[in-house]
């Protein structure tokens, strides 16, 4: 079904934005791993509002652990969690009733669910639900670092400003300093350019998009599935189910299209013993397995949809054309907090494909 | 498993690239549909080689049926085919024994499989079995167009060189020309120029790669599963899962970064008592679920990896770094044949996804 | 994963005996099924207790619908519920840390979590699990009866003591008057006998076992799919997840190895111009498809493991011998109760296989 | 889908009875195992026909490898055969067109398949699709034998000729003996019985059934997953797909109907510094998990349905009621060939529920 991601480690997501409630189950965990609440809510707090840049709408979003957790470690059986919507105000969506708002899937879920969706704050499309995915991907994220596996991404571009590459020799100093980050960007002034640039966005009523790059260190080669389950294909799979993306790349990407073969090759090479590429720009994955070098990716997040600007629309229950201003609390970018929910996907990605392998209990 | 794709139409996928057959099941096909071996057997031609541009090694790629067909028509049970190798030089790929080919999945294959994988001209990652993909995607893509669906894709770019733009409010007419053709290109000029790129970068013993526009029009709203299984997720698993693409992008894609909200927001409007978007940015997708509008998507094919110019690279059964020549038969560009591949692909999820809702005797 | 029933209605169970909630996600289910909670509650009422038969351990049960149902209609999006667990009393269990329960999963379950598993109550084995079953099942359940497909089971055989057979020519209005009981019995005089049975059996420290035989009518031919989703499949699977069970056998089952074929075989005939069998020993199932008889299954549940009589055992911790007195509530039968579990299994498993061919809106 | 069983190991199974090939795709095999093709031989031949018992159609049945073994290892992608339907003999069929024989999937075939099917020899519903079972579970059998995990079975009761019981404390030599046996009954007296009692049946134009007990000893304790893929969910799911199996229980099974809490709970103790039960009334599983004891169960198999005494049918093509008599070749008992196939399949999930918890590594 398509709430549930994975095969050997399985999250199921349930819940709506202005339910009592949003959820996950997570099967297939082996018994025994550490639930670490703190690394948790660190993640949970990058994906929250930034002060300033976001909205006011903040969730304290501490899961509360339903079953398969006891004294901080699993149990191996399903585990199961909630948390809790609290503030939400579903008067700022009354006057919305059967208006589409463009970019939204409002249109879309009254087709699919047959007018029976919950269309309060998008529903079960609203991006409340990445929570659950960033709360799951913390527990793998932090199994995937104890056995030497980082995963972090920066605000490579927004709305055309860029950061600073990774030192792509040495990137997991790099890495860490991200991941110790509210706002994930390397160079202090493209920071403060990108974070002036969206208030300009929200002075505007309008908002900004830009493109995520994550990495994944310390993988060995050989991880990932012939075919239809490649590395990129369940990472893009996890990856889109995101709102707001809208493409993904692996290493050069997109830049291939104009590059040789010569150029665009990986060339192999020894260096302490071990295999290496010489160049980066197959990201890491060749024919859809790692190849032990950093697997790389970027993920381009649209402007956030939601604008105060007045739009033209359709009032999809009587069928007419309407217009449409969004006055909620609204976020004029939302890459800086995407980047947690594309790394928990990341997480829980790399740890489904490591454990098909080799069983759950490699995670230990 | 990884070597299946799709849940309400399930296809696997079997073989090596130097094995007697490769071949595919195909489950959950209802009974009753009408399968055309002429339709087939000019979508593999699709995908075979284009005089002069590609390879020599030509397969008639007739795929056999063993199951599931009679008469005609498919019985409901799974349907199972082969395709004969034949042509195959295991020689050209002896004197390579233990080389990693730059940009290929040789290396990482051998260590995924401990050492047991066949190597051969690939094994089980070689672009060959496509042909598979190509065979399996013809009959539902058939099925589709039954249905007034229909799938059809581009070079929009080969090594810079760009194509025409599809006509945007009425694709079909391109949709069908581009079917029409071996090499899909709207603008002759533009094909003619590319096809030129190609042959030099043959004589360079190097090779390009380029940007493949897809569209799928036809389609009604309301078609895809929230979060994992989105139109986007289905489709990005399906599409990297052929050889050489290295990332995808809907609508605007990437070019998003660079936008505001007030201009990617797809503004909805009546036409015809239908709902449609003053534009198509979000590629005629909305948290996940088609709109009405085509579905539009790029994919980049990186360069073919097989060049004739010498590379680096290392002997990963004795660990020495070495030198690699690869003499074979290979082509200098792979788009305009992954082309039928991609759309084979679009044809495999855009029926799975609309059989998981309404049953697959929709399609009869 | 293993908590996971259903293809095209998906249900996934979570929770533990002692822990604060037990739960379910379903997914797939279509938008704008009713969602009567008296119908449910009435389910769950037949899997607590009766007076003076079973453990007064009495749990309200009413499941709290998370996400997924709005206005008494689902949205088609994940329907999660949680129950709550009242009425735990761990320290009935503390005193048997260690010691593995004969019958029960204490030890197999230390052995397969490596110790993390929680053992209080039997923890995510515990027939606590089972009220999630009943809850998701009504749900289907009542879907199918308003399709006109009835589900029901009798007590055929408690402790030899037999029940009269049903109607098999007009088996509805039994099985109504079945769903109306609390304990299933058709007959009055072995009801009574029954009751008596089990009321000895706890006066014996000790338990009794028996045979539920389940009724599905109403179902067209047709219902099912080949080889290893067989309905017999399929519904086996289901029905060996219910705690206590220990054999399935479809229309006249293990008396088949002592009948010839002529006898075996169902003769088919034609009444008001439908296809019959002029006998049923097949079970309403050729070839694993419901061929429009009555699907008939009869299930052994084993005596209840919980008794109080002290029995010889080991200490799974410190490796001794041991013996081992349970004290605390439990049931010496829980095959009353059992019954409403194997009604909610068959409609989960009978929905399923319905919704596959026909798509879930079938249900609506 | 309904033709693939397993999850870590997944076995897909095409074709029909009267095609030019039935065949399978085992995925998720590790690299490395061994195939040895005249171990599967023997079990191919288990399968087929005993002199004088059984049909005359004789099939050489030797699986050609398309995919996935190279120099007698497997490579760990996807492992395709075939195996030809030589000798069919389509023109037995043809007077029998519409005609629904008693107790086959004929009529319920063609509803399912809206009359797209392949009726002749039962298509894909046929018992020659069980040499696909065979042949693959013969590959697994031996990698679990490899690790001290036998499989065996014995014919305990056809048509009410009991055979002995094996010896349960050291079953070892009793199971290798069976697997050695065409006819596997242990007592040799019983033997002869019952195949008189099979010639008898055959000139009475009639048929017999029984019940065959499979063991399976050297496994761990730990095995199987809880809820829906128990051990005994898994294998029941897998058994029920085979033709004529009507039932099955595990360990004393419906007996436990008639037993007290206080002998069908089976008391632990320590052996040797092992823990094991002093009997097995559970069958080796308690909760759904192996407990270190053999596991044990019984499978009912329907006598033979094509028999060749007349018989009242219908015809479903013009729905009018009409005889049959069954001409053809057929086998009075199939009993001692779906041995075989019971033995396949137990090998099948046996495998399938180790490699989930443990990597598919675990067999080689």
């Amino acid at each position: 079904m398509s709430n549930t991601l994975g095969q050997a480690i399985k999250l199921t997501v349930f819940g709506e934005s202005h339910g009592p409630y949003i959820g996950g189950v997570i099967d297939g965990l082996p018994p025994g791993l550490r639930i670490d609440t703190d690394y948790i809510a660190a993640e949970m707090a990058k994906r929250r509002s930034v002060a300033a840049l976001s909205t006011p709408r903040r969730e304290a979003d501490v899961p509360q652990f339903i079953s398969g957790v006891r004294a901080g470690f699993t149990e191996g059986t399903p585990l199961a969690f909630l948390i809790a919507n609290s503030n939400t105000r579903s008067s700022d969506y009354d006057k919305l009733r059967g208006l589409a708002r463009p970019g939204h899937a409002d249109y879309t879920a009254h087709i699919r669910y047959d007018g029976y969706e919950d269309a309060r704050g998008g529903g079960h499309f609203s991006g409340r639900l990445t929570a659950v995915i960033v709360a799951a991907g913390a527990i793998l994220r932090q199994a995937l670092e104890s056995k030497g596996i980082l995963i972090g991404s920066h605000i490579a571009d927004l709305a055309g400003i860029k950061d600073d590459p990774l030192n792509s020799e040495e990137p997991a100093a790099d890495i860490r300093r991200l991941n110790s980050m509210d706002f994930a960007v390397l160079d202090e002034n493209a920071a403060a350019e990108m974070q002036e640039r969206i208030l300009k966005a929200r002075e505007a009523s309008d908002s900004v998009g830009g493109v995520l790059e994550t990495w994944i260190t310390g993988l060995d080669a050989g991880i990932g599935e012939p075919l239809f389950d490649s590395f990129e294909s369940e990472l893009s799979k996890a990856v889109f189910s995101i709102g707001g993306v809208k493409g993904i790349e692996f290493g050069s990407g997109f830049e291939m299209a104009h590059m040789q073969g010569s150029e665009a090759n990986d060339e192999f090479a020894m260096k302490d013993g071990r295999v290496i590429t010489l160049t980066n720009h197959n990201g890491g994955i060749n024919g859809g397995i790692t190849n032990g070098m950093p697997v790389v990716f970027r993920t381009v997040i649209k402007p956030t949809p939601s604008i105060a600007k007045a739009q033209r629309t359709v009032n999809y229950i009587n069928a007419e054309e309407a217009r449409i201003e969004i006055t909620g609390r609204h976020d004029p970018a939302i890459i800086h907090r995407a980047r947690a929910v594309v790394d928990a996907a990341a997480a829980l990605v790399t740890a489904d494909l490591i454990c098909r392998q080799h069983g759950s209990r490699w995670l230990v």
